[in-house]
């Protein structure tokens, strides 16, 4: 199986009370990837980038399994840049910079290679970028799954409702599906988006887990409590990333096999937020991860016995 | 076994999106023996109550098995009453009027008969009030737990801390772990609060669900989604009602069976949250908690397989 993953390769400056970085790689699509690369080890990635970005971290991606023959590199061109920082509480941020650059005028052109490809992950990008790739792949993927965020839901709803209406699998935060849907209740909210096109919504709660809604079920997964959340960057893309890793990996998108996925996703996000950027993804190990699931499984589990 | 009470027995005024009341039945004392009530069948309670307190909720109250012998009734005075509107969110509240009445110099009185009692569980009170509980029983119950909110944090933190020195269980939510400890990260907030006494600490997350951490160990309890909250107040007491009642009704405060207990509690308080007050909580049947347990079940059950 292989997984195809639309999203930003960007670069990132971050703040958060713990310190503060220079340019540091970032960007959807690469947390994406480097997630998934946990789990499936034929990657396809459609995005572009500047004549600024560096050789080193592209050869990483490869190294990971990560074809980039869609990957445009622009010359004379900058990447996507994006600055923030992040309030105490680190649930809060303000963002400080964004220059769209080579992002302004994408065009996400999909190699013919590329065609026929199994699953398909949308980072966060226009709706209408995100439409075009559905439409341009001559063969619907078995799952499409696709992550937004309030931006588009402010300024490009129509849009948004259009691509969402061609999706299996949402992955938005709780605060997103409350304005997506007008709905306070996440039950309610749930049924409302998903009555827009998508089968499956996972609703994102950081540091208080996630939700996974499919017809008229729930799953509820943890997240792992830490005693530091150092950089929350990129724990959602990563999220996301080792959920559709490990969906393409198994070519198994029932409801039993995503709440796995789910809680593959929640282990890798807490890697993620343990140092800055993409550094703590860049050499995980299978036993490493399998460590942090067996920690969530003991975090959830017991046994109800009738003694009263 | 039994399970000893101290909390108040009270009147309510309750405002939300959805209706408001006049006085009805509420108080900590109440929400607490009403839940545990599903599970222990020797209970009895110390609180105090005014000549204006209804004869019929007194009559429920011993038909679910609590004992009167410790429940004062001040001839002359008048119940506690707290009156509180919820914000369109249902997770905050602004308090509207508190009469103390009764409460304001409340001696908690130990019967004779209820010495020897097993198990304790101190509802929100002054900390003043549950030391003097804890220090005239002659023999130390087996399971020591309490209940505490940011009020005692503000006005009496060294006696709440007194207290704390002296009980085994402390409940309080994420808000007030975070105020009670000086940390963050409810993971830092625990260790601080166990080196103040408790080995024991239960975090109520509401909608969130709960944490609950002993030594090393650490569970994470799932709140139900629910469509609607129709009103919240005593949905923590509830949670702390059933908690107790399940460990004294199986006499076992392992970590296994508190992690069962938690489920009992957040069973109950998922009931308690339908109907303003203490209506949805009087007349549950043990089929009806037995089935909400099932969809705790079903909620986090998961199970990892080594296919990728």
């Amino acid at each position: 199986m292989s997984l195809l993953t639309v999203g930003s390769v960007a670069f990132d400056a971050i703040e958060t009370p713990f310190g503060k970085t220079d340019k540091i790689i970032g960007g959807a699509g690469t947390f994406i990837a480097l997630s998934a690369s946990n789990y499936i080890h034929d990657q396809r990635i459609v995005s572009v980038v500047g004549e600024d970005f560096p050789r080193e971290m592209l050869d990483l991606l490869e190294s990971k399994g990560v074809d980039l023959a869609g990957l445009q590199i622009k010359q004379g061109e900058k990447t996507f840049f994006w600055s923030g920082r992040y309030h105490n509480d680190m649930n809060s941020r303000d963002t400080l910079i964004t220059e769209l650059n080579v992002l302004e005028h994408f065009d996400p052109i999909i190699p013919e290679a590329y065609q026929g490809v199994e699953y398909l992950m949308l980072g966060n990008l226009s709706p209408q970028v995100q439409r075009q790739v559905i439409e341009r792949l001559t063969v619907r993927p078995k799952l499409v799954a696709m992550d937004t965020m309030n931006f588009w839901m402010d300024i490009a709803m129509d849009d948004l409702k259009k691509t969402l209406s061609m999706v299996d699998v949402l992955f938005v935060n709780d605060e997103e599906a409350r304005q997506l849907s007008g709905e306070y209740s996440l039950v309610k909210a749930s049924k409302v988006i998903r009555s827009m096109g998508p089968h499956t919504l996972i609703i994102k709660k950081g540091e208080h887990g996630a939700l996974l809604f499919q017809e008229d079920k729930v799953f509820f997964a943890p997240a792992l409590p830490l005693e530091e959340v150092f950089d929350p960057t990129g724990a959602g893309d990563t999220f996301a990333g080792g959920f559709m890793g490990y969906v393409a990996a198994t070519d198994d998108y029932s409801f039993e096999n995503m709440k796995r996925a789910i809680i593959a996703g929640s282990a890798l996000a807490s890697f993620c937020v343990e140092k800055f950027g993409t550094e703590r993804l860049q050499d995980l190990t299978r036993e490493a991860i399998d460590q942090r699931i067996a920690q969530f499984v003991a975090l959830t589990d017991f046994e109800m016995v009738q003694t009263v």
